[in-house]
């Protein structure tokens, strides 16, 4: 297709969605002028199974929940006034909240303000408030924010020392749903032991955002926590952003959280349209369908040309994958469904893989972020009459140019500019379309089935652990391999697993194992130099 | 396969590595047994073609280049004295340099000391450094760094904002290979005005690292920089992190880099190996070409288990994608090859698209990563004798197992400890397993012909806004649409470009052009308010 027909075409399929200062282009994807017209069927379906999801249907059957990310942003939607309620008084302690931290009203216990807060939170709780914060945050940001995200001990160790003594006038919000994520559990354990190091209450310092009668809600409210925010279970973690997830940090970072949930109900408003032509999310989940023929069989490449951007792409690998990436279909037949999501930024990203996806395997399609606006004030000049946004615009149409000769499909995502609102709008477009995609082929987009059974296993690791020690104190200064180890405690079965248990307990001094090398690693022999 | 099964198959292909701390565990690839034997006769090959590569070939022949990567970390291998001297010498040069600006005998015209280092540079010149900086990091590092890694005006500006009045003992390190890359002599421009906004000279807080007789190098000596450090042009961008463009911002951060080549050089020796069983390189390489058929047919998604290994996975993305994404192959035959990468970080990850890779589309290999040692001195106890780092190696072992029991494929790396030398040979052991896949597909693992097409229809976009501008200026007050200007200027091929410049220009304020919006966006009229 040379430039002229790309354009008529650019043209006759530009999505224009001037409330949210937005473009969708689909005109590089090469699905035929028939396409969207053979598709609308299911479409259609679609946007009822959407709207049936909206009025508060069962739309997550495996866990029996309604799914409600929608009314978040506008409460008189929801299906039943108690509802609406909840999500007001929350949006409205929130405000209160943040009024009086930021005020000084509530206030550490050894400074008269709070300046850093410390998230602890993993996966849903986490990818969305660090997303919001890196996008929108200032220097006139009100709190300094830190993010621990796993169970690792180094990890959580480093964002501490980072924020050193500051810990006096840190506010440390706890977010999960269940209130029993144990990387969230062992992080706030962590942090918990690093305030009494400096002789501060936690409980003075801590929020929870959690469902109630959760078991971190029973901890925050017997230990007197300084609030605590609501979690439902017709919230997925993947869509929790705009909850009290979301909100809470950013309120205290500064962010205004009206302008985010403003935003996103522009963009519902808009995508709520049956007219696929002019419903951006329709139109990104049609897209997909096609490129990937509904089966997973390319993978989406997210490139937004924006720093503050950076970690769109993350999010949405989150939301598209862990929504998208089911074993059965919602009548229960095997389909492996999903697709892959990964990217970072450009033009740096050019510098990077860019070279595959231009000459290499053809096993993707790429999504281009634009923010047309490059910044505050007049830009300067790094040729005559040329600036580095200018720059960064140049690189965006090239790349993708460079991509279309070479056969590439890609979208393209304009926005005017970069702010609360249009992160608010970006984050409800790909809700939706995400929806949308779901519904086209069937599987249930508001469940995990998959991540229990990861956690069960761990489980089981960490009760083998249990007893791999509990024999070595028992017999301690003997020797023993991973083999014999396992005949021992009855485990036969899992060699493997004993062995790296006592690889990774002879190295730390935490569980006192030493280590006698063998000929071969595998033939290692451990004791413990402690009995219990 | 049950776990015994399993554990017998562990145990037989278990490639120990105790001089660089490491394992890896290729059993749960499903290759036959027979498999390293049929692919033998191509691996031998591929070990006489890194021999020659290692002694001075020119294993990049499109560019003409010997390819010595392998030399930065055993000089003795070079294969000229004067390679040899060049590679010792910068490497003093490097330790002395550093030597006197951490002692103050280098140091800024208002300060004592430099305490800051700022790094310019994009693709190969940042995702090194960057990686090596946050692995390594530690509360003592000797200078605080920050990076500019786009030509992003915001993006600049913020890390400029970070900076602050900091600037005065901040020193400013531009990395470019050609000296010519765009996006790094912008950020360079921008970093200068900020110094002479603060009334204080860039070139007496400037270091180039860049090739001889670059424009990047006549600038520094023309202006009297700080220091200047080589490249050559048998380094390529992404293997160059052990060369001055990773050693110099390592060293002033204060990693001790003779561990990092050391570690780097005790691997390399561990995989010239030509005794397949005990080459972890061959191993990965063989393992990579099973699972994508040697055509990319499956993802690599990269699972570190570290915090401080968030960037590896990142890393790789580059290393492999912009290495083995090619489209012909050294006969000139259309291949279109490479391996997409992704991955950010265990157990995080977990809580996120780690449920479509259990249940859904099996479209890719796992490599986890596992660091035994969790950190300095005794974890807490989040569990009766558990620790958190108990918890991330439990989630490690269960997510692999339920992958495993799911029939994903996944490799495993085990590495002792995370210091500079297990880093030093993780790059090494990935740098060589790429070079024997590139050979394995028969690839030139070592320019990147595609980045130059989007970087040249990326000047072609700053030309044509050239044109834009000057007939706006030349008719100024008059508008115009997209179509019209584009006819006008003689670039009716062009209106797409043409109209993106006009939304990029009409929002900002560098150009003075205003806008008419239409009645569909594309037919919107601009206009300049100044005449040229």
């Amino acid at each position: 297709m040379n430039n002229i027909a790309l354009w008529e075409r650019y043209k006759k399929y530009l999505c224009e969605c001037p409330s949210i200062g937005m473009t969708l282009d689909i005109s590089r994807m090469n699905f035929a002028d028939d396409y969207l017209v053979r598709m609308e069927p299911g479409t259609q379906k679609a946007y009822q199974a959407m709207d049936a999801l909206e009025s508060g249907a069962i739309a997550n059957p495996d866990e029996n929940r309604m799914v409600g990310h929608y009314w978040l942003r506008s409460p008189g939607l929801a299906p039943s006034a108690a509802i609406r309620q909840e999500i007001e008084d929350t949006l409205r302690a929130i405000k209160d909240f943040t009024f009086s931290v930021h005020a000084g009203k509530i206030f550490p216990r050894k400074r008269a303000r709070f300046t850093h807060l410390l998230s602890i939170g993993i996966g849903g709780s986490a990818l969305g408030p660090q997303f919001i914060s890196d996008a929108l945050g200032t220097s006139a940001d009100k709190m300094k924010l830190h993010f621990i995200d796993n169970t690792d001990p180094d990890g959580i160790n480093r964002v501490l020392t980072e924020i050193g003594g500051d810990l006096v006038d840190t506010l440390t919000l706890v977010i999960s749903k269940s209130g029993g994520t144990i990387e969230t559990r062992n992080g706030m354990l962590e942090v918990a032991a690093a305030y009494r190091k400096l002789k501060l209450s936690f409980e003075r310092h801590a929020v929870a955002v959690t469902g109630v009668g959760s078991k971190l809600d029973e901890i925050a409210k017997k230990d007197c926590w300084l609030a605590k925010f609501p979690m439902w279970d017709w919230i997925g973690g993947r869509t929790s952003v705009l909850s009290a997830v979301g909100l809470l940090p950013a309120a205290l970072q500064g962010i205004h959280i009206e302008s985010l949930l403003k935003g996103a109900a522009l963009c519902d408003a808009l995508t709520r349209s049956k007219n696929t032509l002019t419903n951006p999310a329709a139109l990104l989940a049609l897209s997909w369908h096609h490129a990937t023929e509904g089966k997973g069989k390319k993978d989406m490449v997210i490139l937004p040309y924006k720093d503050r951007l950076m970690l769109f792409p993350r999010y949405l690998q989150q939301l598209i994958m862990e929504s998208l990436g089911k074993e059965k279909d919602l009548n229960n037949a095997v389909v492996n469904q999903g697709i892959s999501v990964y990217g970072n930024k450009g033009a740096t990203d050019q510098h990077a893989y860019v070279q595959q996806l231009r000459d290499g395997v053809n096993n993707f399609f790429a999504t281009f972020v634009e923010v047309r606006k490059d910044g505050e004030g007049v830009s300067l000049a790094v040729d005559p009459g040329v600036t580095s946004g200018d720059y960064l615009n140049a690189y965006l149409q090239g790349t993708r140019n460079a991509l279309t000769e070479n056969g590439r499909q890609s979208l393209a995502i304009s926005i005017e500019k970069l702010d609360a609102p249009s992160i608010g709008a970006l984050i409800a477009l790909y809700e939706r379309a995400v929806g949308f995609y779901a519904m086209l082929v069937n599987v249930n987009a508001y469940h995990q089935p998959g991540v229990e059974a990861g956690k069960k296993m761990a489980g089981a690791v960490i009760k083998l652990q249990g007893e791999v020690l509990a024999f070595l104190r028992g017999n301690s200064d003997n020797y023993f391999t991973a083999e014999e180890i396992a005949l021992a405690i009855k485990s036969e079965e899992s060699p493997e697993s004993v062995f790296k248990i006592l690889e990774h307990a002879s190295v730390n001094p935490d569980h006192k194992i030493k280590k006698s090398p063998g000929n071969r690693i595998v033939d290692s022999k451990y004791a413990a130099t402690e009995s219990s």
